[in-house]
């Protein structure tokens, strides 16, 4: 919580997250319009000859998994191992956990991939829908290649645009790391979900769906298969939630048609912060239930879009009560009217 | 994770939080030197005649709380609630939860205050240890005023240093806030300690701190009552922990003698850090046991140190598995060292 907000504030709310059952607080500052939230400093980016990722043959990245070529003999979309990856691949022989006095730990054993879209200066916002649409069908395709490796229990995909937001390199590139442990905030969401469902015997992102539906305030876009809505309990400001309409626990069986519908999606969300809020940094990930083994039928994969406003400071930090300044009432209002 | 990195990569490790049971990835760069990983940019501080805090009644904050004069008739320490709180104080009457659809919020009640200390230029690593010893004592004098108030169920005392940390008033500073929901990263460190307690009958954290006293590889300072070690698990680079080595589950029955020390080596952490990375934004808070109206024998109070060199990029964010590039090990030795 920074303390030299210049205006009053309005009444603060403490907000609960429907799913985990963590609070967050909505500290709204009178009188600041959406498009003060804009970011300052509009991204500089480097020249494309340097780039790593424009010409990967010639910046000696490793050999593509995955390569998508067009009719005229370039490439749309490629894949490849991550040069310096967190997790490493497997030689072979199962993980072991290991022992330090009191503690555990393991090898950090896994893939880590990156996937890079053709044009240096297109990002999600400036891409065609379609070309989004043949992104989530890349990740699609790694995932499938992926998700029965063993030690992989969990993958994420992920994007970071902008150097706030991790990207040390402009040109647009989402990343995938396939990781034997479950993200804890996957897991504290499959539990909150599978604890709604024996309460109230249907899917509490449903629900929510439902009501944003119904409700309209926290609405920016829809179209027939997809929603995109600033959660209620919103923990960044201008945070948007991409969700399929219909209940669907896994996001690697996303079909055709839902993958173009989901690219529209995805596009409209990202050129809506791009255009309103000067093309400010962000992450976006999937967060789909895990690879595991188990069955997983009351989770309702989704994508996160969190802009990089907000700065994690010790309270946050301290407590994982997140703080935001703008309502999500009126974050969607502003990028729902173009 | 960023994926640029320059050197190769030792052998990345995931290590389990003893207490919470979270997983983070040490992905250290081989051959990066810890004196690398200094703040680039050096905090540069406003003069001191615009600064809010030098004269609080020049710069019409609210009254005062707490205020500790000198000798001389000037003040060293003092307190007064948050111009702009994110909790605002409660009018009366209960604290209710409301609904809206399936969602649940109330009035975010509670107290919002910041402690100045006097000198604009000296930050707690160039403070006299005596001088850091009064401000914890004055956060003790707060907390106990405070915990017992009704909608009160947590007391958050953190301190933000620096731009990126969340401090865009220079002048130090910390701040507490009184708040009617318990903290969950707290709240998952109460659980853990509790499974942990009932399998081994005795506290986590004092399993830790005889393990790392024993070891010495992670330790950073020790006097006869406090240890400074950098976590196992740590969540950023160059993280520490300060804890009493004596069980203690709460903060507010620090007595005078343990101040002192307490004092010497939150004193002892920040001038480290300060002097051997360029005065890197940092934040610190205390984790203590909440004032909820239950007992916790089994919690261990500490403060947590936290730089911030690091970037949370979308697989922290997606998944909450921190990845850090300094090992705590060499973040210790580097630290330890004068």
């Amino acid at each position: 919580m920074e303390e030299t907000q210049k205006e009053n504030l309005k009444n603060s709310e403490l907000r609960q997250d429907l799913v985990t059952g963590e609070w967050m607080v909505v500290s709204a500052i009178r009188g600041k319009r959406p498009d003060e939230f804009a970011q300052k400093e509009p991204l500089i980016d480097s020249n494309t000859d340097a780039c790593l990722f424009c010409d990967p043959e010639k910046s000696k990245q490793e050999k593509d998994v995955l390569i998508y070529e067009t009719a005229d003999g370039d490439w749309s979309l490629r894949v490849f191992p991550n040069k310096f990856p967190a997790f490493a691949r497997p030689k072979g022989g199962a993980v072991r956990h290991q022992e330090e006095g009191p503690y555990f730990w393991m090898d950090a054993i896994g893939y880590h991939e990156v996937i890079v879209t053709r044009d240096h200066w297109k990002h999600i916002g400036r891409m065609e829908p379609l070309a989004v649409a043949e992104l989530l069908d890349a990740f699609q395709s790694r995932y499938i290649d992926l998700m029965n490796k063993k030690s992989v229990n969990y993958i994420d995909i992920f994007h970071n645009h902008g150097p706030s937001a991790g990207a040390s390199i402009p040109h647009p590139h989402s990343q995938l790391m396939a990781v034997p442990v479950v993200s804890p905030f996957v897991k504290a969401e499959l539990d909150g979900a599978e604890v709604y469902y024996r309460q109230n015997k249907h899917c509490v992102f449903c629900a929510m769906i439902a009501w944003e539906q119904e409700n309209g305030k926290r609405i920016v876009f829809e179209n027939d298969d997809f929603v995109v809505y600033c959660p209620f309990a919103s923990r960044a400001d201008f945070e948007m939630c991409l969700a399929p309409k219909k209940h669907k626990p896994y996001f690697e069986r996303i079909t055709d048609e839902e993958k173009v519908a989901a690219g529209e999606a995805l596009h409209e969300a990202i050129r809506r912060l791009s255009d309103k809020l000067n093309d400010p940094d962000l992450n976006f990930f999937i967060h789909t239930s895990p690879c595991d083994g188990q069955d997983y039928p009351h989770f309702h994969w989704h994508i996160e879009i969190v802009p990089k406003l907000n700065v994690w400071a010790g309270f946050e930090i301290s407590t994982g009560i997140d703080i935001i300044t703008i309502s999500p009432e009126d974050a969607a209002e502003f990028l729902r009217n173009l």
